[in-house]
């Protein structure tokens, strides 16, 4: 078991890093998972002028103010990817690639830079198709397997279980040169299906079909419940209150994944709404 | 008839000012109504750490760098009080002391600066209970008014009234000199009660007794629901859902006056929300 957090916070854009300052304003033990550029939609921004304070700003400068201001405080994010977050009835689970974490209360702030998930994908999720490769080789050995990789890091993965597996697919979503080795067969096509009966079976490309045990999809976000299972989603973003309850006790979201507009203020709104909320429930009891 | 605005926005706190900028990127014809302050809590804050890009800000530094905002975007604030908000159907009326404005949407950001309403004082409003001496003056001709006064502004406003009623009270809630005509007897004493049968007859100090025909309360800011009529109000505050939409079509509110908790970066998180809410059904229709 890891170590033992008050807050986990999912996410350092704009509401992730509000979450955290108002958590640790309230001397709360947090942790925060994110990525060095803390928001790649933040930093893509020409011009910004309706974050209140800021007029006439870069998403680059104004990241730059935010960077400034988290340490200030001695807030530190973790470039690490959660893979799943389970609640566990008095505390969260948050598994990473080679370590967990446990905290009381979670928030998401994982924006809305995720895929649309694959046919199939969350109908055989657990059945087949997972989101780590390297945590579930081991039930892989002597098995096929497919990996559709999004980003560069997948290829370690892919390499990893070819080591186990007696055939492994390589479906990389991006253009660059690929890192694979030579036993991994590199498959430039598009998914579109996974299929199968009971388990997964087949994945099936825009131009062939892959007879395959299991399907790994490597991206950098995964949709919100397939983070959490059981959360409730309404019209593709995370149901929440106006005390940024999600429908799981002790999980909140805020930012981009709640819901329309996706603005920054109202992200850092919401971003200190959920963790002032998680902050009162720690406080006045679990 | 007063011009005509796309939307009012009734508070220039936080939330107020995030509207305003907000709906003005959007090309909305807008007007601002607020205090030279801005903010009396903000100016009062000695250091503020929580507002995401600002560490170690005091409370008159945020107001300058919103100040330089909005006279960057050329946003200007009238320092008049608004008496009234009435929904007309496809727009609203707002009554100042001397004019009126209409507006298609309006936006409610007043802060929680009211004082707790007297004991009377909802159940008479509109039968001897008023909040702007001056509007109503001509109806108290050679009657007995009696004037509650927050502030030094309504010292002018009971000596307009004294040239019409036969006989006014000025109940001062402040120390100060008091420029009072010499027909006007200054009551220092606390209202209690306001009493009657059908209409106002009755103020209840808490030392005496002053039979009265009207009762004019004149303070900063009143209740929301006084300002707005039919306005619901739960828990003290207004309510409103996700979208910052209040229970009156076209009306919104935002910041403190929607609920705790209450912080700067909620306000300007549901300042854009509301501002964005309203001008996309600008947009798409009335």
């Amino acid at each position: 078991m890891g170590e033992k957090y008050d807050i986990a916070i999912i996410g350092s854009g704009p509401a992730g890093l509000s979450a955290a300052i108002n958590a640790k304003i309230r001397n709360k033990k947090i942790i925060v998972f994110g990525n060095k550029n803390f928001s790649n939609k933040l930093i893509k921004a020409p011009k910004i002028n309706n974050y209140l304070g800021f007029y006439n700003i870069t998403g680059v400068e104004l990241k730059e103010k935010f960077e400034q201001h988290i340490k200030s405080m001695n807030i530190d994010i973790k470039y690490e990817k959660v893979n799943n977050v389970y609640a566990m009835g008095e505390y969260f689970t948050l598994m990473m690639k080679n370590e967990t974490y446990d905290a009381k209360k979670v928030i998401l702030a994982t924006g809305m830079e995720f895929t649309k998930p694959l046919r199939g994908e969350e109908e055989f999720l657990g059945r087949g198709v997972g989101y780590c490769a390297t945590c579930d080789a081991p039930l892989y050995r002597n098995k096929v397997v497919t990996i559709i990789g999004h980003n560069k890091e997948a290829e370690e993965e892919a390499n990893f279980v070819g080591e186990v597996a007696s055939k492994v697919y390589y479906v990389p979503m991006y253009k660059s040169e690929y890192n694979i080795n030579k036993n991994i067969e590199i498959v430039k096509d598009m998914p579109v299906e996974i299929n199968g009966k009971m388990k997964v079976q087949t994945l099936i490309l825009k131009d062939k079909k892959i007879d395959t045990d299991g399907v790994f999809i490597l991206k950098d976000s995964v949709a919100p419940n397939q983070l959490v299972p059981g959360l409730e989603i309404e019209d593709g973003h995370i149901k929440v209150n106006r005390k940024m309850e999600t429908n799981i006790p002790g999980c909140y979201a805020c930012g981009d994944c709640t819901g329309k507009p996706y603005q920054y203020m109202k992200a850092v709104g919401e971003g200190q709404v959920s963790a002032l909320n998680a902050v009162n429930k720690l406080d006045n009891k679990m």
